[in-house]
């Protein structure tokens, strides 16, 4: 396979977007992509999405979204892993480029969720959990999360208050993000007294969701290399693994072996350690979340991610900055457009181009997106090229 | 891109399967698949389905099915353009092998449509239609292709059994199909005679939902070669092109532009014009989108695709035979394994082991899946390599 680079980038700030269709806010991320990479036609589209059919009564989004956007023909369709669905649309994008089939292509993860009751919304949201073993309980994505944080506290020992430094992290960064859904800071009083969602996760463990779209262009590297354009870059990894969805399936229900593989695979294919990620964008759908990544992603030991975030490494000046824009907590998380989110922010940082959010001398970043508890990871590393 | 071959097939009957989820009619395809492949491992999972997150509350089929079938930890995921999803599962399988990400990949298709009520299964299809633009209004999918049917019946003079031919002849054929839907055939009277569905389309154009599962097995081709494997089927051609959802849209309601381009594109990949073609499974749903179909091909020239089947020249005896086990109206339309059904029936005609149903001397097929009214179109070109 060819290298492949992102030659644009496009976000729509995520919120509450009850003026705008599902096909409007994919369509202004990607006119912000297209005015980016300073073109104006792409090849293929591949659309990240999860609940549109159940949300929007609309499946199809391919073919809707290229057509909206002035490229009705082109070769498009979605992909789906859940909540992972945003990276996949890079990782499929890349392929597509990567061999040959096509010099230029779309990524967009796009998702709306704020327009149905909450109700449906969080049904929506179960789906990604295994219907015939967890939803048909009815136990909630949030509840599955809250059993292995129990669990995750009773084995290691670690108190509620522990996870605290996770959620003012990302808040304090997405102060710095205009494209944020919560842009103020918390405090350590609020983080404690926050209303109990499903115990022990309480409204500060959990991200909020959102309508929200996020958009990439990708292109084959040696085409754009030396062309003048912002600093190029390179997907110099990636990488799918899974799991099964019913957590009480799982060998280790405290361990994602899906992040692991798939983090072990990016290493690998960029020739690079945890010790040479200089940011990391993590998906801390859950605080318990954030640290079962690190640890998976070999940035902590097993059951010392609490640690590493309590010793401030997690924060902007620390050993690995993590959710340097907000993450999901303070960025929020329209599920089927997060991964891409967490890709447009690498390359703001990459760029030099996160403002107030941006850390010094960033090279190399991990990108990792989650489906279900665990069960899809997808992982990228981007590089300045 | 380096060249890929279908190594292995498999599919369940179409049929109303009340005792397996979908994850078992899936498995089933999946391992007769590996069975006949004489294979026990592949290196990713790629899921044709556009409904399970409406039907089944179950989105993430991907790692689902991995870890059902026995490969958890593989990369998955779902591919979905509407009613055309199942041919995106072989187009993604074919680009990963073909890209050198990995040496091996399977490919299913699968939906379950019968566990849910008539009025659920019609509001899900129309998903695959513009919600809106058309859903809102209330018409099913069966009621925009009556409006296309009804205006190609007055712009080019054809009476409603000049249409008889496509369902006679899918009838005829799915009989010697033992995985058909329906395995009897039908008379002219049975065809004028149908209850009314949304006219003019009556039953008899009309194909049937259905629960199944369709899977093959891609590999590199140079691996394969003179393994001694049955008659190797080499993908020659794959093509998805797009048109806009709502049919309003179109500069022609009555002109498949998607299946046009996604035709031309594949007979140029292959080498073939539509003369060289053997025989073409065809995304009969309506007997409306068979006459299109044909004529966008290049089969028929405009508005007269009923000509072709009026003359006899679509059978097994004639010159494009089309539906040779069934077609969508016999063997059945469970929509996101359709076109996976298509290439494994393609599969056997080019390995001679179609039985009853074999056209002799078949050497390249086009198989045509259609998502929504044309909006996306994906063609594929298998011979025998």
């Amino acid at each position: 396979m060819r290298e492949v680079a992102i030659l644009g980038i496009g976000q729509v700030p995520v919120g509450e977007h009850w003026d705008k269709r599902l096909v409007e806010l994919a369509g202004d991320a990607i006119f912000a992509a297209l005015e980016d990479a300073e073109v104006n036609r792409v090849e293929a589209l591949y659309v990240g999405n999860m609940m549109a059919g159940q949300l929007d009564k609309q499946t199809h989004l391919g073919a809707l979204i290229s057509d909206w956007v002035g490229f009705r023909g082109i070769e498009a369709m979605t992909v789906e892993a859940a909540c992972s669905s945003g990276a996949l649309a890079l990782r499929t994008a890349m392929i597509a480029v990567g061999s040959g089939l096509v010099s230029s292509a779309l990524a967009v993860g796009v998702e709306k969720m704020t327009d149905t009751s909450p109700r449906e919304t969080t049904a929506a949201l179960a789906s990604a959990a295994s219907a015939d073993w967890e939803g048909v309980h009815g136990i909630t994505f949030v509840g599955l999360n809250a059993l292995i944080m129990r669990r995750y506290m009773h084995e290691y020992g670690w108190k509620h208050q522990d996870f605290a430094p996770f959620s003012l992290n990302a808040h304090a960064n997405g102060v710095n993000n205009p494209n944020a859904r919560f842009q103020s800071p918390i405090t350590e009083d609020i983080y404690r007294q926050a209303v109990m969602v499903a115990d022990p996760i309480n409204l500060m463990d959990a991200s909020p969701i959102g309508d929200g779209a996020a958009a990439a262009i990708v292109v084959p590297l040696d085409l754009v290399k030396g062309m003048g354009h912002k600093t190029l870059v390179k997907i110099a990894g990636s990488s799918v693994a899974t799991d099964s969805l019913a957590v009480h399936d799982r060998q280790d229900p405290l361990w994602l072996s899906a992040a692991e593989k798939s983090a072990r695979d990016v290493y690998h294919q960029a020739g690079v350690g945890p010790e040479e990620i200089d940011i990391f964008e993590i998906h801390d759908a859950f605080s318990i979340m954030a640290a079962l990544s690190l640890e998976a992603c070999g940035f902590a030991d097993r059951g010392q991610g609490p640690r590493l975030a309590l010793e401030g490494e997690i924060t902007p000046k620390g050993r690995i900055p993590i959710a340097t824009m907000g993450g999901l907590k303070a960025r929020g998380h329209p599920v089927g457009a997060t991964g891409m989110y967490q890709v447009v922010e690498a390359v703001q940082q990459l760029r030099g181009e996160a403002g107030r959010a941006q850390i010094d001398g960033v090279k190399v970043t991990l990108t990792q997106n989650i489906g279900g508890s665990g069960a899809t990871v997808i992982s990228h590393i981007l590089t300045a090229a």
